[in-house]
């Protein structure tokens, strides 16, 4: 399961598995493109980018944040937009399913508290994971408490 | 130049060639997705749909509407957002630069009125372009109008 936090300016990501002891952290990082650049390169360089990763993981599925709308500032909203697009773009392209998960539903999964702070999901994310420190950044986190989240939801189907 | 009005249900396009009589339609149409399809399906048919499109004409410039934040509905906004990333997506991949229009320098162009009515920018388009009836539907009337804005800015600027 890889997690993904989309954003122009910095993209997270992290790939869990599930082992016979757990779940294991396979990777996690950033994708970051330059302020000064045109859109469409940076676009094509997160497009890029998450294209490698999912080669290179080969997860079945991959969880975003489900279409969050209460930015501040709709221009971020929607630039946030087109960072998601070419991410779900280069999971159609692969085959590989999108799980959108509401950020209500991660805090429940990670803290069952659905109004959780975001210190305290990073804290239950280093939890759940036996992180030795807290995950950072913050974009980190996010990824890889939607991958947690996506995991949960797809086992609790299953079983 | 190729015009482009992004959109998850409906992408507007149209492409323009200068001739030595004056500015040529080559091509119009809609591309549209099915609103029961997954999000990441839909954003694929339009990256194939603009792919193709612009392998079959090879433009040199894309234009689009510049990121609007006057949506009454931040969700369409962020939907429209995921279109348009996309759309600059496969003009990235294929070396074309994407021109960034605003609605008001359309109307301007098009109308010589930054605050023109949606009819009065079709009708104008309708004129410059010698058809022999208002470009329909709205969506391809917007593209038309995008591609003739970006047309005249380059036209401008190498004058």
């Amino acid at each position: 399961m890889v997690g993904i936090d989309p954003g122009l300016v910095a993209t997270g990501y992290g790939c869990l598995e599930r082992t016979p002891s757990g779940v294991a952290v396979m990777d996690v990082g950033v994708i970051s493109t330059p302020p000064g650049e045109l859109i469409e390169i940076r676009l094509s360089a997160i497009h890029q980018a998450v294209g490698a990763l999912l080669e290179k993981h080969a997860p079945s599925l991959l969880a975003v944040e489900d279409l969050y709308t209460e930015y501040r500032f709709p221009r971020t909203a929607i630039l946030m937009g087109h960072a998601r697009g070419v991410i779900c773009l280069a999971a159609a392209q692969r085959g590989i399913t999108v799980l959108a998960v509401a950020p209500a539903e991660v805090k429940r999964m990670i803290t069952a508290n659905g109004a959780a702070s975001k210190l305290q999901v990073q804290r239950g994310v280093q939890a759940m994971l036996g992180l030795g420190e807290l995950p950072r950044p913050s974009h980190v986190a996010d990824a890889l408490s939607l991958a947690l989240t996506g995991m949960s939801r797809v086992s609790g189907r299953v079983q």
